[in-house]
């Protein structure tokens, strides 16, 4: 019989995500251990106390959650987390920061119901944010083109720069979209709009993204009024307006949660998964029959 | 099936509440999510993870309970749990930070065994602790005349605008009771006494009570000798002296216990109780016939 | 039916440990109350969370662990407990700082296995550290000659004094042990060499201790080669290198762990147990024919 499935939470912020710990217990974790206001320094001792335990095949049954606010942050514990590890002796670990893995992997399988992601050309708004550079990551790295935006083409290049760092060979473009005219240009023969903005700011006008005749799927994954893409809906889950697919962020929302629980069932299956954006999002594909 | 039972727990102190854990895990609760030093701008975020991940009928598997050693924070941090909710997307919470609420509830439930609360004058000593105001307002609310009793009838009248604005139309007076004459007069008249001070001071004397001829009931609710009411055990519960009725802090303290529980187990069958004062009182009533 | 299980995990690091945390899983707790950078003054409310919460009975199945990595910090976090209790209402209390008493007891049951311990001659090397005293207050318990050994005979001679007040009657002897001559003359006469030091620091060589011909059982625990005992192996287990059984780190690991796990249990036996290095070694004894 295998021993009770422990979760090791290591969270960024000062009081650990109570959202994280649901889906935790909801997902069949049956012990949380939760630690808030973790640095890296803190990160070897929590982390040995998972793999000098258990042994063999149990280790499985203890697994590692990073999340928190920033997602940078995370970046860094995750780093710690796995320098941790002696060969053999680890246990699977998975990074959602601000939820940015599973909601990026939920709005890229939208997208994929739509377009051939190798051969789309994207424009990515307010992809200067966590889920903004995780959509970015993964539509590069399916093979796609894809524009980076930003109000300012400065942080705009920065985040293609992060990006190509973890992606060889990706093909992108930073674009200013911080006017009509720009927007414009930067949704020029674009099959693909997803907007990770800040709550309740419109990046896009209805009529502007309804005028772009090469457009086939908009994504949105703000949930706070207005949405970042006027005339999508938060509810939208595929809705067609005109030609385009429509997904608003409740309705890519009830995937994202799936692809989450799913990503934390894979932590207990084996005691070597590190899970970060691609790894998120290739499971979310294996179940994308699914959704 | 439903959902696990969890229980957000917002602790105002540094280290969360043991004893407010041990009693929810006896109450049935299957994972808590214990937070210590919870400031308010901490909250929204610890509620948004609960009303964010279960949906529909879930939500009532997910509840809060806010407590601490100090009840005006507690007060603050319950406030800025409801304002966290969005209409219908809420989970039910209760408040007993300093077990003031479900202790005035047992206090008081012991009074009304006794006499006719809507036709009582009481007096309440120590009532500028956060269990004393409990328990002036649940006599007022009940419609009772209570004379609010403190050494300093400055800081008598203060409780006295504190519950006055929670219950409109109580019949309150601030009474000092700092001398044997001051506590002679307050008590004149009163059928009904409650101590609510400090651990180990006795605030009325045993003569002095029993010299009370109106005087049907006396409640004592601290658990360290001396008592804080003459000649009343810690563990009376019911006793007579004379005509008096007695209760002492752990005679009161098993009623307590169950009303705590009783409210946890409330917070569990809808999504949408707020229990403070009142509400757990109420609930103290409806399971009385059990005590 | 007895109560869940509850397991007050006190800890004087800011994060507390994981380790003991699984380890508690894995021994049957249920429902773990996990507090980190626990001082003193935080001890008495959360222990009254413990004894004022369950009556009669249901006391055991609440219990209380402290831990961390400084074990002086340990005892005082233990006093503190014991002190918080009244009379009979307790629970049971384990001290396992830093793992010290649970790693001695495996020390010292290994030893034990291989010569009668009231009549042995025993050197423990790195005998400053939580685990070397524990291990030198055990061996002197037991009615053995024990040279306290370090570079620096003062701090050696502080141990000395710290067992003497715990061990009336003790045997010891201060020794300095930082050069050869010194080691060599330490270990003259003694059957027994225990190796406590700090981790991937070889403080007695292989040639210096087969030299040694009335040597019959080395211990070392330290787990990151190299070890403290030359030519003794991490994973030796009562190896015998000439006609001395060796042990190394993971050897003494599995028995270690299963004392951990049994003191825990033990723990929920009654509410009475207070368990330190003696108590933990005697339950150690009494499991010995399963090791």
């Amino acid at each position: 019989m295998s021993k009770p499935k422990i979760l090791l939470q290591i969270d960024s912020d000062a009081q650990p995500s109570v959202f994280d710990s649901v889906v935790a217990v909801d997902a069949g974790v049956e012990h949380l251990l939760r630690h808030g206001g973790v640095a890296p320094h803190d990160v070897a001792p929590l982390v040995h106390g998972t793999i000098f335990t258990r042994g063999g095949n149990d280790l499985r049954s203890t697994a590692i959650f990073v999340g928190g606010s920033r997602m940078a942050e995370g970046e860094t514990l995750l780093a710690a987390v796995t320098r941790a590890f002696f060969g053999p002796m680890r246990v699977s670990v998975m990074l959602d920061s601000n939820g940015a893995n599973t909601t990026a992997a939920a709005a890229t399988l939208a997208v994929a119901r739509h377009v051939d992601l190798a051969s789309t050309r994207s424009l990515v708004l307010g992809a200067t944010g966590p889920v903004g550079r995780r959509v970015a990551r993964l539509l590069a790295r399916a093979g796609g083109e894809v524009r980076v935006g930003s109000r300012s083409e400065e942080r705009a290049r920065e985040v293609c720069d992060d990006v190509a760092a973890h992606v060889s060979g990706a093909r992108l473009a930073a674009v200013a979209t911080g006017s009509a005219a720009e927007l414009a240009a930067a949704l020029k023969h674009c099959q693909v709009v997803v907007a990770a903005g800040a709550a309740g700011v419109e990046l896009l006008a209805a009529e502007q993204r309804r005028a772009c005749d090469t457009l086939r799927v908009a994504v949105d994954l703000n949930a706070v009024p207005p949405t970042g893409l006027g005339g999508v809906d938060v509810m939208d889950r595929g809705r067609m307006d005109g030609q385009i697919a429509c997904y608003g962020a409740i309705g890519v929302g009830g995937t994202k949660m799936k692809i989450h629980k799913a990503a934390l069932r894979r932590l207990f299956e084996t005691n070597d998964a590190v899970l970060d954006a691609e790894e998120i999002f290739a499971l979310a594909q294996s179940m994308a029959t699914d959704n």
